[in-house]
Parts: C-alpha cells; structure tokens; sequence
C-alpha cells in the first residue's frame, strides 16, 4: 500500500489548545454541491445610513443617541444577553438538572464613524484605535470584581448572524470562564508545567521553521492556518513574544497589530473579491485574579466560506453529533491566502 | 434583590452528557432582527426528479444506476469523506502537530423512493422501514475489526447543509471513536460507576416527574427538550428501557420509535408550518467489541429555527469562541412543540 499522506488521505488532526480531534478529507473538495448558495450582498453601502443604528447621531431602539464620534464608539449593548444585577442562584436536581445565575456586560464597539468601511478598507491608524479599544475596555471590565472574562469578538457578514454591516464589534464579559478559554486554560497550563515554555511559543517556532501554513509575519505576529484548522480558512494570529494579554503589548507591538489585522483581512477580502464572511475574537488570560503565566493572548478566525464567495462549509450532521470535518487541508488554505495582493480588490485601479 | 429564576435571568446550565456548559438568556428574544433571512423554498417537489441522484432508477454522478427501490436504498456515498484502505500513518512533531490516518466508510440511506417525502409525511410503517436499515447498518458495520464507531445521521433543509431535498441520511463509520460520543462514553461510564444506574434512565425519571420540558411520550419512548439544550428546539429522544444500542430494541421498541419519530417531526413541520430543517443522528455505544454496560442509545435533534420559518439562530462570534448561548428557554421550547397538533400541517383539511 501506499505511503500516508495527509495531503491526500482521510485522517484526523488534534487541537492542542482544546485537546479535542477533528477529520480531515482531502479527497473530499471535488464533490458536486446543489445545496445552498449564500447571497453576495451589494458592496456599494452608503457612508452614512439614517436607519442604521451604529451611526453617528443617530437615535437607537431604546431611544439613546450615539453621539457624532469620529474614531470607535463604545457603549452599553440595548440587548445584551449578559446583565450585571442578576440575583444569585442555583439549581441542582440529582447532579442532573444544573443551572447558575450568570451575570456581566455586553457592549458593542464600532470601529468607524463610516457605514460602509470594514477593517481591511480602514487604515493602519483607525485599526490602531481598535486595537487601542480593545485594550481598555479589557483592563476596564477586568479590573471589575464581578468579571472574570472579557471576550471581545466580531461577526462580519449575514452568513455569520451579524444583523448590521457597519463595522462593528462586541464585549460579553462574564463572571465565570466559558468553555472554550476553560478548555485553553487547562491545556496551556499542562504543556507549561512540562515544558517550562508557552505552548504557542513552541508552536510558533515549528510553523514558521516549516512555513507551509503561514499566511503573514510581521515583527511582532505570526497568522497561520493552524494545523488544527476547523473551518476552511481559519486563521490564528499569534504574538512573538508570550504575553498572557493585549495589556502587556507595547506601542510596536500594537502597531505591528493593527497591521498584520489590516494585511490578514485584505487577503480574506481577496480570495473570493468579495467582503469577507467571518467571526473572530480575542483569546486571553481570564481576569480572575489569577496569574495564568501559561496564557499567550492570540486570536482566532473563524470563516465559513469554503469554495467561492457562494459555497460555505456547513458544521452540521456528522460535525454536530461526531466531531468537526474539513475538506481542504489547512496547508493548501494557507497558500491560497498566502499568494493574495496585499492591496485590496477595490482599490486595484483597472 | 429579587429572587434568581431561570425564566427570565441569565444563567449557565451543565450538559451532564457532554460535561459543558452553555449560557442561557432568556430575556434576550424580545431583540430586533434585520440579519439574514433564510429562503422558504417551494414546498412542492415532484413525486419522482429525473435529475435527483436518489430517486430509483437515476444515474448518479459516478455512472451507477439507482436501482427501482421500493423501500429503503443504503448505497456507498460516492463522495465519502472517509475511506476504507488508507495507508497506516501519523505525524508527531513535538506533541503540538499531530495527525493520525483514519479509515472508514460513507454510506447514504434513501428513506423512501419518493421524491416529495419526508419523515413527518411518511407512514408508520414506512418510518419502521428506516429503523430498520438503522438496525442492519449498525449491525453490519459494526461487525467490523476496522469500524469502532457508527455514526448515522440526517442532515435536513438547506440550512443544514442537505444538498438534496429527496429524503434520505447518511452514516460515517470509522475506527476512532469521534469526540462527541467519546465525551458522552466518559460522563455515561462515571455516572455509571457512581450510581449503579444509566445516566440517561435517572434523567428521565426526573423530566418525567417534572413534566415541563417533556414534548412526547409512548409506551417505550420520550422526547424532551434537554435541560442544556444549545439550540432553540433541540430535543433528544430517549428510550425508556435502558440499552446501549438499537440492535437491542424489541419489535414492540422499534415500533415505537418508528411512531415517536413521526410525532416528533410532524410537530416540528406544524411549529412553523414548513418543512423544518434539522441535524439529527443517533448516539449508541462504540463498536470497539467492549460492553460499554453504560452507554444508553438516544438521539438528538439539531434544529437551527429560532423564531420564524426565516429567522434562525447563529452559533457564531461568542458561541465559538466562548460557549453555546441560547435565548428562549428549554421549558418555553418545549411547551412550544407540545402544543403543537399531531395532523401534518399540510394533511389538515381546510
Ligand atoms: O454529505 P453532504 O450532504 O454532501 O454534506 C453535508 O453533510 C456533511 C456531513 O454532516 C457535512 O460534512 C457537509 O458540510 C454538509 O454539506
Ligand atoms: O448580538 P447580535 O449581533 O444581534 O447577534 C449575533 O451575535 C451573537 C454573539 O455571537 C449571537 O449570539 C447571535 O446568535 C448572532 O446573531
């Protein structure tokens, strides 16, 4: 028999930050697809949209008014699905029945003043005040006795729920840690305690010895398709140095930040000239009080478009009740992103 | 401070199966939605589609030609993800880059010759039909030194990825056994060694007493909503008797799962009057020759609707990079699709 090889043959790959497996078939691309077809939704939006809710002076559905900011904007989320005066409580019938009251804070941040820009159509200094954003509003909630974790996200695109294009993110900070941190808390502190290094630190300096899976570098950040990859073109965007949170960063380093953001997201925007279905977020140290040395802050991407601007990968079936699949192998999904222009497909004068 | 009450405050259930948690806020639906729509395709399907390659006698994409079934048709999917002769491999580099060769096989079951059908507009003894191909698979598969684990499922609707609307499922049986069922295999095997009893025989002695998330009961069979259902009207279909797979049902159990299926499905179609998409599979016992005394056979039912025929709910930005969130409570579900009538919605005569 053959030879294996994991760029042709069905096989599974392990997540050492979630210490979970998924499957991979390479194979699998080729097969015909009459199912779904996502809608490509006009690109020409207005700078301004009187109806949008994120926009400068304009009035929201609880009847706030956002002031007429000019750089990021961030306020209290009018639907949060956290809120901060829960009464305490439990329930626990048999060890089978469990609930606890949960309390925290959703806010929404918007990134530009501009209806119709997205992060790779902003320049390096607006995504600077973003990254700036996210920084203190990490220190802010996590400074607060009743935060534990502070998640900072983005939905972009209808393909990934989110309900407004302008550019926009949010905040849910909680008093317990979710399950996903959880899962890399406990995984990071093993390899620590083994191997006295952070566990993306040694991960790092393996993929880019092998440079098959990375898509950027700059000074200060590496974007790979981690090996692990679960949707087609994911991304982790990780710091050189092993710093526990965006706290830590220095003024290069936040810079290089909002850099290698702008570069990662243009090339999304790129591979299928279209803007970019994703949703990505912040992973670091929960603000529990705790020191967690072992934490190394990165981000993650999590994209669904899988063959065109059109055709998703859908995480349903066997990816709900077994684990999750992928087609394309993570090293072809890198080169992919990695032989983009660097220049956006709208601004490529004919 | 008012008293907690998991009606209407925030607060994190545990999925004693799955050992997660996820956060429910039920004061959350009452938020606008101007996001992505999904389509409510043309209800009306031919009996019979010459260009379905599932209907009997087609040509399918690979030059094999669907036989005239009558019944149920199980055929090797022509585009499986997994395959049977894969060369034996691994990939170790320095613990963090694993990847391991994996075999298997795709099949793909027809529920019914009939184009325009589905399980809820199916017959009892039509729906029986499909347990038993179940059953068979199972067995079948199972026997197998190179399949440890069986996974058979459905993938209904454009929103969950179906790419054909002729009603039929799929199995995926593999060697390893996939990260879902194997979390299952841990908390079953410790409830198990701790209680003497199934963890799943013990819940539904609770929801039972309790009654609030039930949505159906027969002789052998109930449905509830979960306690720690993730998606809206997610509900896991239990048998009353304690077995760890469905080659142990009596005729009497496969009845009545083939009849709780139909009331099960019909009541999801009369929800929002459509045909309701959904992710469902059942969860039994590995096949790896060990007893798994502990395992108890059930299904789940994944389904993405959240208020409408249009308005689903997304698993993205915070639910992928924290936890499961869900806004209207399991009891609220449940009471829901209680309600519902059990005439097909399309079978009431006006
Ligand atoms: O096999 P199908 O129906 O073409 O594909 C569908 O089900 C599979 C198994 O859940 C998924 O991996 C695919 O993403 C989905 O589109
Ligand atoms: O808060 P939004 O943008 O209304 O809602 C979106 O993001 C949330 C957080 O990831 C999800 O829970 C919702 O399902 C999604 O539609």
């Amino acid at each position: 028999m053959a030879e294996f090889d994991s760029a042709e043959h069905p096989h599974r790959r392990y997540n050492p930050l979630s210490g979970e497996w998924i499957l991979v078939s390479p194979h699998r691309s080729k097969r015909p697809w009459q199912g779904q077809q996502e809608k490509t939704t006009a690109e020409q939006r207005p700078t301004y949209d009187p109806t949008c809710y994120l926009c400068p002076g304009n009035t929201r559905a609880n009847g706030a008014v956002n002031p007429a900011y000019e750089g990021t904007f961030v306020f209290d989320n009018d639907f949060a699905a956290l809120m901060p005066d829960v009464p305490v409580g439990s329930v626990n019938v048999g060890g089978l029945l469990r609930a606890e009251s949960e309390s925290g804070v959703g806010r929404v941040i918007c990134f530009s003043p501009r209806h119709d820009l997205t992060l790779p159509e902003m320049t390096p200094a607006e995504i600077r005040r973003v990254v700036d954003v996210w920084i203190e509003q990490y220190q802010e909630l996590g400074a607060r006795p009743d935060i534990n974790y502070v998640q900072i996200f983005e939905n972009k695109g209808q393909a990934m729920g989110a309900s407004n294009p302008h550019p926009h993110g949010q905040i849910w900070a909680q008093r317990t840690v979710p399950v996903e941190p959880a899962k890399e808390t406990v995984q990071q502190a093993a390899y620590f305690a083994e191997h006295g290094r952070s566990l993306l630190s040694d991960y790092l300096e393996i993929e880019t010895k092998e440079k098959t899976r990375v898509v950027l570098e700059n000074e200060h950040f590496v974007v790979v398709v981690p090996f692990w990859a679960v949707w087609p073109y994911e991304t982790l965007l990780v710091p050189r140095r092993h710093v526990q949170d965006v706290a830590q960063l220095t003024d290069a380093e936040k810079d290089a930040l909002a850099d290698i953001l702008r570069q990662l997201t243009i090339r999304y925007d790129n591979l299928f000239e279209i803007s970019f279905p994703y949703s990505a977020g912040l992973h670091q140290r929960p603000t529990d009080g705790q020191a967690h040395e072992s934490w190394h802050f990165h981000m993650h991407f999590f994209p669904p478009l899988l063959r065109s601007a059109t055709v998703r990968k859908f995480m349903v079936g066997y990816e709900m009740l077994g684990n999750p699949q992928r087609d394309v192998t993570p090293e072809f999904a890198a080169e992919r992103l990695r032989i983009q222009s660097d220049v956006h497909y709208k601004h490529v004068s004919a």
